[in-house]
């Protein structure tokens, strides 16, 4: 498997002229899901999606990607991991045990193209609801600790301040405390690899967490979030106008701009207690 | 069709408390294109993709997106763009005039994908090539127009101000003046609303134009801008890895981290002229 930070030569261009130098780029290249399932005497495979990830943590971004778009709805579901690398990329075989029935169906259309945007091939947002709870949960959170937590991100993150490109998503606790970490060039990776990590250490539910994204807040990464049932999420970026419409019709904390001492609570402010 | 952003009220939280206030939303919606071709005694529809936008020069967008992954090569071969509204969301529908046959057999399973990597489907770097002629322009331009184009861009970016969350891509030409901008929330979208609106207008071929990249630069948007035959590409933002292997497979200029009065070349360092 490549490294997730590759080394080059680039020629580095400033006012006072231009030197040759070494870079580090944060790699991106494609890993094939694929599912193996069925009873022992009709086990089949299907390839289910190729997303263009930062290499690292495949068995959970597979483990977290088939949870967050509702293929498998618990780890336990899951009797083997497996890397396959050939001449024409990476992949990763996730087998299912054989009494386990993925949710495959209604969806099938959608699979390949989710790393996009987390809608496609669903017609309206009546289809998107599939799949997610709407949250009740009763998670309180300080303004104090959510001011907090970039600063918390930050000092972790080990890729981005190499490469300067690439997103990061961390799962806290309602005091502040940093539970999971990941790093990839692709956000909804980086998400999916947060929950399958959670899956793997057995921390569901998160319903007591906060799902922390260092850039923007794209509709799918509210889907994402939404399906592993966490119910506060903030991003140091912009949200969108659809994750602000889809925060607010499954009841999610949403904030946006937290960074340089302030937030914007765009859905679900009950849950923010403003501390002095 | 919604606007390009939407208001929304928020709680601003400050050291100094909260206050409720008016925040702009960068709008995020599916756009399905849809392709109608064949003789008249056969007319066939078929959907393409699905991508998540921001409204505005949606044909453009249709017509772009066809152009960059291959499936037209001309904007002449398009007899007629139609927007559908309906229940299920905004479509584009894209007529080929009866003689045009669309190249749609081997990239089947790419284009569902494409909008989220531009690889999904395909299987190795020599499938990747597919459609992309290596350049040989004999473009150059110098250090000093470059060093300028970041500033030309911030001015004209009227959704980025207001939202804070969208990306954007623009053509010069190679005495640093701006041609087509173009934002989007996704950052792959706004390339092909700018070969749309460049093949709409008889621009190509671009061999003498520079994209710019108000982002980072991954490589479906190498992969978008190759098609197009863009011979230097400038990214305000990082490259990745496979930006720059493409970027160097294709002989194509790749310029990165241009900002603060530097940036980094990363490929095809002799169509740059260092001007003092």
């Amino acid at each position: 498997m490549t490294k997730p930070v590759i080394h080059t030569r680039i020629k580095k261009v400033l006012d006072s002229g231009v030197m040759d130098t070494d870079d580090i780029l944060a790699t991106e290249e494609p890993l094939e899901v694929k599912l193996i399932f069925g009873p022992s005497h009709n086990r089949r495979q299907q390839n289910i999606t190729v997303t263009m990830r930062t290499p690292g943590n495949d068995e959970d971004l597979a483990a977290g990607f088939l949870f967050s778009e509702g293929i498998i709805s618990s780890y336990d579901a899951i009797s083997q991991l497996k890397a396959v690398e050939s001449r024409d990329g990476s992949a990763m075989t996730v087998s299912l045990k054989e009494n386990v029935i993925p949710h495959l169906s209604n969806n099938n259309r959608n699979f390949a193209a989710t790393a996009s945007c987390g809608v496609c091939g669903k017609s309206d947002l009546a289809d998107i609801h599939t799949g997610v709870s709407v949250t009740n949960g009763n998670a309180h959170i300080s303004s104090a600790t959510i001011l907090q937590l970039p600063q918390t991100l930050r000092v972790q993150q080990s890729l981005f301040e190499s490469t300067g490109g690439i997103h990061a998503a961390a799962l806290f606790d309602l005091q502040g405390k940093l539970l999971l970490l990941q790093e990839d060039i692709g956000r909804h990776n980086a998400v999916d690899k947060i929950i399958g990590a959670a899956l793997r250490e057995g921390m569901f539910p998160l319903d007591q967490h906060l799902l922390l994204l260092s850039g923007r807040a794209g509709f799918e990464l509210i889907q994402k979030a939404a399906m592993a049932g966490i119910s506060i999420i903030a991003a140091v970026g912009a949200p969108s106008s659809m994750a602000v419409q889809m925060a607010t019709a499954w009841n999610i904390t949403l904030i946006g701009f937290l960074r340089e001492g302030k937030f914007n609570i765009y859905s679900g402010a009950q849950r923010v207690i403003l501390s002095s």
